[in-house]
């Protein structure tokens, strides 16, 4: 498979989504019109939209229809995007730079930044219980709100947020930076993996070998993420190179190095390779995926 | 029937419930257990708990089981005071003192009041998904989830703190303040009728008269909010008084006097008593709560 044009045209399927999800009403007050423009403007800022395809390609990997998971890819790219904005804000990592753009509170200023994290946030569960998601089963649509909210909340995603912040500048050991990528990124990359399969009907062991192989890519996108960090350009990154050993933040090459990072993060994604050894062909664009996050440069 | 009693009794019920949400497990991390703390500090807090009363008590006017309904009350609770932390953040607000103690903020700093209110939002999500509301229909469990999410994103009561602050020391006309107070208040109040009256198994009129008593119980509440800042102590209110006139915030009493916004509150009110004829006496506690959301004098 051409995994370049996959990706091209996966994320035109999300885009167009994601567009489609933000359009004000002819006669909306002008103060909202500009809302739902600030929560457009990081929405549709890039990015590789790793959750949404992750999404898609898990519900695709068990037989599901791509377009029944493409709403609640939407929402998990919400959702995505509102802790970016609120991670840049001044009283957080103080961001000015985001995919190669100013940050949200740059150009918004903080508290429409702050506001407009809180509605992409919502809009998420919104979208979730609304109409789009209306072809599957009450049962399905309940479960996958439940695990993106546990995924995204105070033992999730939020939870890994605090830890970082707590843990800056000070010296942590191994199983602390482990528990923060877990959280931090982990929870939701999984989370996304587990909707897609919840929507293509995923049986138990299957559900549970998708579970695992999130875990592992989650695991990876974050060790990368670590490696690009120290290796990469802020051009390449399109956010400040190096940023987190300026913070003091402990990352993987501190405690392994460059090679044992590399290592590393071969091995999670072979751990993630090894959980989809049932699928089959229809697991090819998850195969891949995994593959592209740990070889991304960006 | 005694409404102080009435009030007490549903507080001591909603304020278990709450404290029940947020128990750490005995071995989470430091950090984890002091950001539950953070969002335990503001939910804890007191306040009068209108919203999750009001859905109690719609649940009980058409017949439903008032425990039923608990779960999503303690929701709307979170979802409440999440804004609240949010809107006096610095970039916002900036309000040192609310119910009478330092604002989220101040105990904790920024950063951690900003994830606090993050995770108050995403766990009312969990909560109204989980395993506390499964003895509910699933059909009705999503559309509690739609309705609330509906009324606290961009276009409710997020909105309402947009369009709030935009307006904030601007001349705007009274139609824009109606506007305001019906996204930032009013939404949420009539999703917690209308999502007790759910839980409830309402039938369709049930349904509708109770959504007009809930737009007319927000409005009354709204009306009433800013009569008290006019006129409240900063210790009745456990806020500054007289803070919105020192903001350049317009209010009801700018429009229409002290009287004629005493008079608004009562014909708001008249309103909502009146949708309720159909009820009975069940409905009481509902008649008795647009009562006291008039006369209140905190």
């Amino acid at each position: 498979m051409d995994l370049k044009k996959y990706l091209e045209d996966q994320k035109i399927l999300v885009e167009d989504g994601l567009a489609k999800l933000l359009r004000p009403a002819a006669d909306l007050q002008f103060d909202l019109a500009r809302h739902l423009e600030a929560m457009r403007y990081s929405l549709m800022a890039g990015g590789k939209r790793v959750r949404p395809i992750l999404c898609l390609a898990a519900c695709a990997a068990v037989g599901g229809e791509m377009q029944a998971a493409l709403p609640v890819a939407l929402a998990l790219e919400c959702i995505h995007t509102y802790s970016l904005i609120h991670d840049d804000l001044p009283a957080m990592d103080n961001d000015d730079l985001r995919r190669g753009l100013p940050t949200n509170h740059k150009v918004y200023g903080e508290a429409n930044a702050i506001l407009a994290g809180d509605s992409l946030l919502t809009l998420a569960f919104e979208v979730l219980s609304g109409p789009r998601t209306q072809g599957l089963p009450p049962e399905i649509r309940l479960r996958i709100v439940n695990l993106i909210a546990a995924g995204s909340g105070p033992m999730g995603m939020v939870g890994g947020q605090v830890m970082d912040i707590a843990c800056e500048g000070k010296v942590i050991d191994f199983a602390t930076l482990r528990e923060i990528h877990r959280r931090k990124t982990g929870t939701l990359i999984t989370a996304a993996v587990q909707a897609g399969a919840l929507v293509g009907q995923a049986d138990q062991e299957q559900f549970e070998n998708l579970t695992r192989y999130g875990e592992m890519i989650g695991l990876s996108f974050q060790i990368v993420d670590d490696l690009l960090n120290v290796e990469g350009t802020t051009a390449q990154l399109g956010k400040a190179a190096g940023s987190d050993a300026a913070r003091g933040k402990a990352t993987y090459p501190a405690f392994f190095g460059i090679e044992g990072t590399r290592r590393q993060a071969e091995e999670a994604v072979g751990q993630a390779l090894a959980s989809l050894a049932d699928f089959g062909p229809r697991a090819e664009p998850l195969r891949q995926l995994a593959l592209y996050i740990k070889d991304r440069n960006q």
